[in-house]
Protein backbone atom coordinates (compact mmCIF):
# COMPACT_ATOMS: atom_id res chain seq x y z
CA UNK A 1 0.00 0.00 0.00
CA UNK A 2 2.53 2.69 -0.82
CA UNK A 3 1.38 5.69 -1.72
CA UNK A 4 2.34 8.74 -1.97
CA UNK A 5 5.54 10.42 -3.00
CA UNK A 6 6.67 14.42 -2.79
CA UNK A 7 7.19 16.40 -5.80
CA UNK A 8 9.64 19.55 -4.87
CA UNK A 9 10.59 21.51 -8.10
CA UNK A 10 12.08 25.14 -8.21
CA UNK A 11 12.22 26.50 -11.48
CA UNK A 12 14.17 29.73 -12.21
CA UNK A 13 12.87 32.99 -12.12
CA UNK A 14 11.87 32.54 -8.71
CA UNK A 15 8.41 30.43 -9.70
CA UNK A 16 8.39 27.72 -7.67
CA UNK A 17 5.58 24.38 -7.96
CA UNK A 18 4.96 22.22 -5.33
CA UNK A 19 2.04 19.05 -5.35
CA UNK A 20 1.69 16.85 -2.78
CA UNK A 21 -0.07 14.22 -4.21
CA UNK A 22 -3.45 12.20 -2.90
CA UNK A 23 -4.04 14.49 -0.20
CA UNK A 24 -2.86 18.24 -0.38
CA UNK A 25 -2.29 19.55 -3.99
CA UNK A 26 -1.10 22.49 -3.54
CA UNK A 27 0.17 25.33 -6.36
CA UNK A 28 2.23 28.25 -5.01
CA UNK A 29 3.63 30.11 -7.73
CA UNK A 30 5.24 33.75 -6.92
CA UNK A 31 5.63 36.29 -10.02
CA UNK A 32 6.83 39.59 -9.64
CA UNK A 33 4.61 42.43 -9.25
CA UNK A 34 2.16 43.59 -11.84
CA UNK A 35 4.00 46.70 -12.31
CA UNK A 36 7.27 44.97 -13.67
CA UNK A 37 5.07 42.57 -15.88
CA UNK A 38 4.19 43.72 -19.61
CA UNK A 39 4.80 46.60 -21.85
CA UNK A 40 5.85 49.90 -20.25
CA UNK A 41 3.52 52.25 -22.32
CA UNK A 42 0.20 51.26 -24.03
CA UNK A 43 0.37 50.20 -27.63
CA UNK A 44 -1.13 53.31 -29.73
CA UNK A 45 -2.68 53.11 -32.84
CA UNK A 46 -1.61 51.96 -36.29
CA UNK A 47 1.05 53.98 -37.77
CA UNK A 48 0.19 54.99 -41.28
CA UNK A 49 1.02 52.79 -44.33
CA UNK A 50 2.17 55.09 -46.27
CA UNK A 51 5.26 55.68 -44.35
CA UNK A 52 5.99 51.72 -42.97
CA UNK A 53 5.93 48.39 -44.06
CA UNK A 54 3.76 45.63 -42.16
CA UNK A 55 1.90 46.27 -39.09
CA UNK A 56 3.40 48.85 -36.64
CA UNK A 57 2.00 50.81 -33.66
CA UNK A 58 2.70 54.13 -32.80
CA UNK A 59 1.66 55.66 -28.93
CA UNK A 60 2.75 59.91 -28.07
CA UNK A 61 4.59 60.44 -25.69
CA UNK A 62 5.29 63.92 -26.06
CA UNK A 63 3.70 65.99 -28.22
CA UNK A 64 6.12 68.63 -30.11
CA UNK A 65 5.66 72.23 -28.74
CA UNK A 66 8.12 75.12 -28.39
CA UNK A 67 9.11 74.98 -25.07
CA UNK A 68 10.64 71.57 -25.44
CA UNK A 69 11.48 71.20 -29.00
CA UNK A 70 10.74 67.34 -28.39
CA UNK A 71 8.48 64.97 -30.05
CA UNK A 72 8.47 61.54 -28.93
CA UNK A 73 6.67 58.44 -29.64
CA UNK A 74 6.67 54.65 -28.25
CA UNK A 75 6.42 52.55 -31.59
CA UNK A 76 5.70 48.41 -31.60
CA UNK A 77 6.91 46.96 -35.05
CA UNK A 78 5.29 43.93 -35.57
CA UNK A 79 7.76 40.99 -36.76
CA UNK A 80 9.05 42.31 -40.41
CA UNK A 81 7.69 45.44 -39.92
CA UNK A 82 9.39 48.22 -40.42
CA UNK A 83 10.02 51.43 -41.19
CA UNK A 84 10.34 53.65 -44.89
CA UNK A 85 13.67 54.95 -45.18
CA UNK A 86 13.71 58.33 -43.60
CA UNK A 87 15.97 60.88 -42.56
CA UNK A 88 15.42 63.82 -39.46
CA UNK A 89 17.08 67.69 -39.77
CA UNK A 90 18.14 67.21 -36.44
CA UNK A 91 18.49 63.52 -35.85
CA UNK A 92 16.89 60.96 -33.93
CA UNK A 93 17.88 59.36 -30.58
CA UNK A 94 15.64 55.37 -30.26
CA UNK A 95 15.83 53.94 -26.64
CA UNK A 96 14.83 49.89 -27.49
CA UNK A 97 12.54 49.04 -24.69
CA UNK A 98 11.70 45.29 -25.78
CA UNK A 99 12.33 42.76 -28.32
CA UNK A 100 14.64 41.78 -31.41
CA UNK A 101 15.23 45.18 -34.18
CA UNK A 102 16.95 46.05 -37.38
CA UNK A 103 18.67 49.25 -38.06
CA UNK A 104 20.34 50.42 -41.35
CA UNK A 105 21.80 53.65 -42.21
CA UNK A 106 22.49 54.06 -45.74
CA UNK A 107 25.71 52.38 -47.04
CA UNK A 108 25.97 50.79 -43.98
CA UNK A 109 24.72 47.21 -43.09
CA UNK A 110 21.68 46.26 -41.22
CA UNK A 111 22.68 45.50 -37.58
CA UNK A 112 20.63 43.98 -34.87
CA UNK A 113 19.31 46.21 -32.12
CA UNK A 114 18.68 44.81 -28.68
CA UNK A 115 16.71 45.45 -25.69
CA UNK A 116 18.15 48.28 -23.60
CA UNK A 117 19.75 50.28 -26.66
CA UNK A 118 19.98 53.58 -27.71
CA UNK A 119 21.07 54.58 -30.57
CA UNK A 120 21.68 58.25 -32.52
CA UNK A 121 21.08 58.83 -35.71
CA UNK A 122 22.69 61.89 -37.01
CA UNK A 123 20.96 64.90 -38.89
CA UNK A 124 19.81 64.05 -42.35
CA UNK A 125 21.49 60.57 -42.32
CA UNK A 126 19.24 58.20 -44.27
CA UNK A 127 17.95 55.15 -41.87
CA UNK A 128 15.24 53.44 -41.72
CA UNK A 129 14.33 50.74 -38.24
CA UNK A 130 12.38 47.51 -37.17
CA UNK A 131 11.52 44.39 -36.33
CA UNK A 132 13.22 41.68 -37.18
CA UNK A 133 12.00 38.42 -38.96
CA UNK A 134 10.54 36.76 -36.15
CA UNK A 135 10.72 38.79 -32.95
CA UNK A 136 8.73 42.50 -32.31
CA UNK A 137 10.51 45.36 -31.54
CA UNK A 138 9.24 48.03 -29.18
CA UNK A 139 11.47 51.27 -29.04
CA UNK A 140 11.36 54.86 -27.85
CA UNK A 141 11.35 57.31 -30.48
CA UNK A 142 13.05 60.78 -29.08
CA UNK A 143 13.64 63.87 -31.41
CA UNK A 144 14.86 66.83 -30.14
CA UNK A 145 15.74 70.26 -31.40
CA UNK A 146 12.28 70.00 -33.26
CA UNK A 147 12.40 73.78 -34.37
CA UNK A 148 14.59 72.20 -37.41
CA UNK A 149 12.35 69.63 -38.39
CA UNK A 150 11.43 66.25 -37.89
CA UNK A 151 11.46 63.95 -40.54
CA UNK A 152 11.89 63.64 -44.31
CA UNK A 153 10.00 60.50 -45.43
CA UNK A 154 11.47 58.48 -48.46
CA UNK A 155 10.90 55.26 -50.02
CA UNK A 156 10.09 51.59 -48.39
CA UNK A 157 12.53 49.66 -47.37
CA UNK A 158 12.73 46.80 -50.19
CA UNK A 159 12.67 43.11 -48.94
CA UNK A 160 16.20 42.83 -50.55
CA UNK A 161 16.91 45.40 -48.38
CA UNK A 162 15.49 44.13 -45.32
CA UNK A 163 16.44 40.51 -45.85
CA UNK A 164 20.33 41.37 -46.20
CA UNK A 165 20.71 41.02 -42.56
CA UNK A 166 23.81 38.32 -42.26
CA UNK B 1 0.33 -1.81 -4.18
CA UNK B 2 2.58 0.76 -5.57
CA UNK B 3 1.04 3.52 -7.57
CA UNK B 4 3.19 5.95 -9.55
CA UNK B 5 3.60 9.49 -10.84
CA UNK B 6 5.93 10.72 -13.82
CA UNK B 7 7.26 13.90 -13.47
CA UNK B 8 7.85 15.69 -16.81
CA UNK B 9 9.36 18.84 -16.63
CA UNK B 10 10.47 21.60 -19.06
CA UNK B 11 12.62 24.35 -18.23
CA UNK B 12 13.53 27.03 -20.75
CA UNK B 13 12.64 30.64 -21.91
CA UNK B 14 8.94 29.11 -21.69
CA UNK B 15 8.58 27.23 -17.91
CA UNK B 16 6.28 24.80 -18.44
CA UNK B 17 5.74 22.29 -15.32
CA UNK B 18 3.07 19.62 -15.60
CA UNK B 19 2.76 16.48 -13.00
CA UNK B 20 1.28 13.68 -13.21
CA UNK B 21 0.12 12.07 -9.51
CA UNK B 22 -2.63 9.60 -9.61
CA UNK B 23 -5.29 11.37 -11.50
CA UNK B 24 -3.07 13.72 -13.05
CA UNK B 25 -3.75 17.03 -11.96
CA UNK B 26 -1.85 19.50 -14.54
CA UNK B 27 -0.14 22.48 -14.08
CA UNK B 28 1.46 24.84 -16.68
CA UNK B 29 3.25 28.04 -15.65
CA UNK B 30 3.61 30.06 -19.21
CA UNK B 31 6.20 33.18 -18.55
CA UNK B 32 6.32 35.56 -21.02
CA UNK B 33 9.79 35.67 -23.16
CA UNK B 34 12.84 36.47 -21.75
CA UNK B 35 13.03 39.76 -23.65
CA UNK B 36 9.76 41.12 -22.00
CA UNK B 37 10.75 40.69 -18.49
CA UNK B 38 13.14 42.54 -16.15
CA UNK B 39 13.80 46.11 -16.32
CA UNK B 40 14.45 47.64 -19.52
CA UNK B 41 17.81 49.51 -18.80
CA UNK B 42 20.73 48.42 -16.70
CA UNK B 43 20.59 49.86 -13.02
CA UNK B 44 23.95 51.92 -13.26
CA UNK B 45 25.56 53.37 -10.38
CA UNK B 46 24.59 55.12 -6.97
CA UNK B 47 23.72 58.97 -7.60
CA UNK B 48 25.69 61.18 -5.36
CA UNK B 49 24.50 61.36 -2.29
CA UNK B 50 24.74 64.94 -2.05
CA UNK B 51 21.72 65.56 -4.56
CA UNK B 52 19.53 62.43 -3.43
CA UNK B 53 17.79 61.45 -0.22
CA UNK B 54 18.20 57.26 0.11
CA UNK B 55 19.43 54.79 -2.35
CA UNK B 56 19.25 55.84 -6.30
CA UNK B 57 21.13 54.87 -9.06
CA UNK B 58 21.79 56.26 -12.42
CA UNK B 59 22.30 54.89 -15.68
CA UNK B 60 23.21 57.43 -18.42
CA UNK B 61 21.45 56.75 -22.02
CA UNK B 62 22.74 59.70 -23.84
CA UNK B 63 25.29 62.25 -23.10
CA UNK B 64 24.91 66.07 -23.87
CA UNK B 65 27.04 67.01 -26.63
CA UNK B 66 26.00 70.08 -28.94
CA UNK B 67 24.53 68.02 -32.23
CA UNK B 68 21.61 66.65 -30.09
CA UNK B 69 21.49 69.49 -27.11
CA UNK B 70 20.32 66.45 -24.84
CA UNK B 71 21.03 64.35 -22.06
CA UNK B 72 19.29 61.56 -20.33
CA UNK B 73 19.56 58.60 -18.09
CA UNK B 74 17.44 55.98 -16.54
CA UNK B 75 16.94 56.10 -12.86
CA UNK B 76 16.23 53.95 -10.21
CA UNK B 77 14.60 55.12 -6.56
CA UNK B 78 14.65 52.45 -4.39
CA UNK B 79 11.52 52.94 -1.62
CA UNK B 80 11.55 56.21 0.29
CA UNK B 81 14.56 57.67 -2.05
CA UNK B 82 14.07 61.00 -3.76
CA UNK B 83 15.82 63.64 -5.58
CA UNK B 84 16.51 67.05 -3.78
CA UNK B 85 14.46 70.25 -4.99
CA UNK B 86 15.76 71.27 -8.59
CA UNK B 87 14.78 73.11 -11.14
CA UNK B 88 15.38 73.09 -15.21
CA UNK B 89 16.71 76.19 -17.35
CA UNK B 90 14.93 74.12 -20.43
CA UNK B 91 12.66 71.82 -18.55
CA UNK B 92 12.59 67.75 -17.82
CA UNK B 93 10.67 64.98 -19.05
CA UNK B 94 10.10 62.17 -16.83
CA UNK B 95 8.81 58.55 -18.74
CA UNK B 96 7.92 56.08 -15.85
CA UNK B 97 9.17 52.71 -17.08
CA UNK B 98 8.18 51.07 -13.56
CA UNK B 99 6.64 50.94 -10.27
CA UNK B 100 5.10 53.87 -8.04
CA UNK B 101 6.78 57.08 -7.53
CA UNK B 102 5.83 60.28 -6.35
CA UNK B 103 6.00 63.62 -8.00
CA UNK B 104 5.57 67.42 -6.22
CA UNK B 105 6.41 70.83 -8.22
CA UNK B 106 6.88 73.51 -5.23
CA UNK B 107 3.57 74.95 -4.29
CA UNK B 108 1.30 72.00 -5.38
CA UNK B 109 0.49 68.59 -3.28
CA UNK B 110 2.72 65.34 -3.78
CA UNK B 111 1.40 63.63 -6.81
CA UNK B 112 1.57 59.61 -7.88
CA UNK B 113 3.61 58.53 -10.41
CA UNK B 114 2.47 55.32 -12.28
CA UNK B 115 4.22 53.54 -15.00
CA UNK B 116 3.56 54.51 -18.53
CA UNK B 117 3.27 57.88 -17.67
CA UNK B 118 5.19 60.71 -18.78
CA UNK B 119 5.58 64.55 -17.04
CA UNK B 120 6.85 67.57 -17.57
CA UNK B 121 8.48 69.76 -15.61
CA UNK B 122 8.01 73.35 -16.98
CA UNK B 123 11.73 75.43 -17.13
CA UNK B 124 12.74 76.62 -13.90
CA UNK B 125 9.99 75.10 -12.05
CA UNK B 126 11.23 73.62 -8.60
CA UNK B 127 9.94 70.37 -8.05
CA UNK B 128 11.13 66.67 -7.23
CA UNK B 129 10.91 62.95 -8.10
CA UNK B 130 10.81 59.91 -6.43
CA UNK B 131 9.98 56.39 -5.29
CA UNK B 132 6.94 55.82 -3.15
CA UNK B 133 7.35 55.18 0.51
CA UNK B 134 7.35 51.31 -0.14
CA UNK B 135 7.83 50.77 -4.07
CA UNK B 136 10.45 51.27 -6.00
CA UNK B 137 10.05 53.63 -9.06
CA UNK B 138 12.29 53.82 -12.44
CA UNK B 139 11.92 56.66 -14.97
CA UNK B 140 13.66 57.91 -17.81
CA UNK B 141 14.43 61.17 -17.29
CA UNK B 142 15.13 63.45 -20.19
CA UNK B 143 16.61 66.99 -20.81
CA UNK B 144 16.60 68.66 -23.70
CA UNK B 145 17.60 72.22 -25.18
CA UNK B 146 20.99 71.90 -22.74
CA UNK B 147 22.03 74.87 -24.17
CA UNK B 148 20.22 76.49 -22.09
CA UNK B 149 21.67 74.58 -18.97
CA UNK B 150 20.59 71.48 -17.11
CA UNK B 151 19.71 71.48 -13.29
CA UNK B 152 20.14 73.91 -10.41
CA UNK B 153 20.33 71.88 -7.59
CA UNK B 154 18.43 72.90 -4.18
CA UNK B 155 17.67 72.04 -0.87
CA UNK B 156 17.39 68.05 0.35
CA UNK B 157 13.20 67.07 0.58
CA UNK B 158 12.35 67.07 4.08
CA UNK B 159 10.72 64.17 5.59
CA UNK B 160 7.85 66.10 6.50
CA UNK B 161 7.53 67.16 2.94
CA UNK B 162 7.98 63.36 2.07
CA UNK B 163 5.18 62.02 3.82
CA UNK B 164 2.80 64.44 3.35
CA UNK B 165 1.12 62.80 0.39
CA UNK B 166 -2.56 62.17 1.19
Amino acid sequence: MVRILVIAATLAAGISFTSYAQTTPTASVAVKPASTQGPVFPKGNRAPATNFTGTVYVYSLVKDEPTFNCASSNVTFEPGARSNWHSHPAGQILMVTDGLGYYQEEGQPVRLLHKGEVVKAQPNVKHWHGASPKQAMTHIALNVNTEKGIVTWLNPVTDKEYNSYR
